[in-house]
């Protein structure tokens, strides 16, 4: 008599994933937009929620919201579907879409709910490397102009990694033609690909989300998480795209991740099959008001888009000078931090102990040796370069070499 | 090249969902709790939000809230899961253990997610009918002791319906002969009880709920949406039956359904497999506050239970003497009232012309003459026994005799 029988093995053999608590003055590790929306929308909300009956179900629909998101996204508001973060919005893409025997294209390192979502419904997650490149795929040029200006026609492929002995910039690019081959070879329903892409910050050219597109009639989603901070958006490939599917979120640029609102966009036909998975009343009616107001804040939260670029860049070229680490050029407000010698679980305890959380992607292919650093304020930023000089040389490193 | 031939044949041939949305002055649709909690509440609840950040994330684990569901339902902490809803937790166990193949036993009528759920996941709902008893379920004796007091161990089974020509409360009963042949037969993995049922009101005797645990080690899942009206609870069997799993809602008794949260209960081996697929971050941070400040508020919401227990009873008394009506006794916070003659769709109609939004739930199997009506404050009750007695008539009923 067991009743864990009845998990479904697939399920069985995922190790289960808590993350510890940890909290710092300087919190780096989760890729938040560090500035708050102003107290006055704050309030403008809570007066909103105190006038609303709590103990009334929100719409069953969120027409209003709906309808916002449509003239903020420029897409059809019968081709929107609005979720409990973009994680609930791609589970129901998942749900209806994925079964035993369904393929799905994953290329990776990136985000793991992908492939984690796939698995638990009995499909196969068919992952494609990303490639790295030394010109980097910034499609933001940084303030200085120094580094990652965007070269939309360079799949990154043909790109030579670059070598241990060298610090300044490179990045990871996607793999474009090897996606085609696999999306061709597998048969696959569907591809993701998250641009930016958490963790690598690596943007898919425009240009080549429609190449996957026309390659064949599966589904091609891109999860814009944080395509605020790369200033582009394949939205507008929509109208032509029927198999194209679109991501947003609240948690990142639009300052809103404590209230956990995204949402999808597709063809108004693919929109309607999702929603026959999408729970019902699934966005509570505080975070609705709270999207709401957010997208009538779009001045203060494109300021702090612009700031947060800057910081970036300013961090990135600081980074630069620093030995014995390489950082990777990046379209997201973080950016991967590789400690060349040092033990980046080392650093990541050290900096923790000077009170700045980043975030360890260690587990990650081919992030051994990598962490991820969101850029935070300015005075945040500037307590991580302090702290981090100091835990590489307490993790051991001698800062003239590089070496330990 | 058709994107919507990568949706699974199960979900295409699923109805597309919409519910029409309609407003009205007495709102007795949604099993609501019709009074708020206090003002004083709710700001202390608005104060507490707008002194933390929105931008950053809730707990990956909601510790305190869990801690605290831990003390108010009498169970261990790392066997609770909270949701997004009682129907995200739910949607969650499905994940883990529903693929195709896979038979779950879901009497009927019910709420329509489990089965829903089933479905896409490719499992298959084996649906066991519901019988009608004449003696009711009730395990809440009503103020007057009039009627639909408990008997625990009839199952129902024998109990022969009603003729047409009574009007008097009768209930629906779990077939529980019925079910516990359907999961020998069927080898299910699980089986889903709604006590007190939606729509029916009915309850599964906690001695009855011991009988599926130990017919097998199959997941027994009971869904206590609306225990508090019944004064019932089968969570004390969880420390002895490992197979069974309880559903609790902050939606109706403890009036959120507006924030949406809502927990699993069972044993901590089992809720580590369902947290594989809970998405990360998916109770916000604003719906574990208001939680929080409601299980703070116990007394305030016994005493709403309370009272709508009282209206509950006064309403069938009142129906009781209605002709063309017949009413079935409830352990919720609603009942499910039969049109003999009239059309129960003219009726709604009538009863929304003037104000009263009840639930129609004539597509349901069985109720094909039965409307769903939610237990509101005296005032809403008065209003929708005024506005039913002109809607019979309306509707073509000659109130003398009960026909058309």
């Amino acid at each position: 008599m067991d009743p864990l029988r009845h998990v479904k093995p697939s399920v069985r053999a995922l190790a289960a994933y808590t993350l510890a608590l940890r909290e710092a003055p300087v919190k780096i590790n989760q890729n938040e937009n560090p500035w708050d929306l102003p107290e006055a929308v704050k309030r403008r909300v809570l007066e909103r929620a105190l006038a609303r009956p709590w103990s009334r179900y929100p719409d069953f629909d969120p027409k209003e919201l709906l309808e916002a998101l449509a003239r903020f996204a420029g897409w059809r508001a019968d081709g929107i579907l609005a979720g409990n973060g973009s994680n609930e919005a791609i589970e129901a893409l998942l749900l209806v879409t994925v079964g035993p025997g369904t393929r799905v294209v994953i290329p990776e390192p990136t985000f793991t709910l992908y492939a984690l979502m796939t698995t638990i419904l009995g499909g196969e997650a068919i992952r494609v490397p990303m490639v790295l490149s030394s010109r980097g795929t910034s499609v933001v040029p940084g303030p200085e102009g120094s580094a990652g200006v965007a070269d939309p026609s360079s799949s990154g492929r043909d790109e030579a990694p670059r070598g241990d002995e060298a610090t300044p910039r490179g990045g990871f690019a996607y793999d474009v033609e090897a996606l085609l081959e696999s999306l061709e070879e597998s048969q696959a329903s569907l591809t993701i690909v998250c641009s930016p892409n958490n963790p690598t910050g690596t943007s898919l050219a425009p240009a080549d989300v429609e190449r996957l597109c026309r390659a064949s009639d599966s589904l091609v989603v891109i999860d814009e998480a944080y395509h605020e901070f790369s200033g582009e958006t394949v939205v507008p490939l929509l109208e032509r795209h029927p198999n194209l599917v679109v991501l947003r979120t609240f948690s990142k640029a639009m300052a809103l991740a404590g209230l956990r609102l995204g949402y999808l966009l597709a063809s108004p036909e693919l929109v309607r099959e999702v929603n026959k998975a999408r729970l019902p009343y699934n966005v509570n009616f505080f975070s609705q008001m709270a999207a709401l107001a957010a997208l009538e804040e779009r001045e203060v939260l494109a300021t702090s888009v612009r700031r947060l670029v800057a910081e970036r860049e300013r961090l990135l070229a600081r980074l630069a000078d620093l030995p014995g680490v390489r950082t990777y050029s990046s379209d997201a407000n973080f950016f991967l931090l590789e400690c060349l010698s040092a033990d980046p679980k080392a650093v990541f305890a050290s900096l923790l102990r000077r009170g700045v959380l980043v975030r360890d992607v260690t587990s990650y292919p081919m992030l051994g040796r990598c962490l991820r650093v969101s850029v935070g304020t300015e005075a945040e930023n500037d307590a991580f370069l302090h702290a981090l000089g100091t835990a590489l040389t307490e993790a051991g490193m001698d800062l003239t070499t590089g070496r330990a």
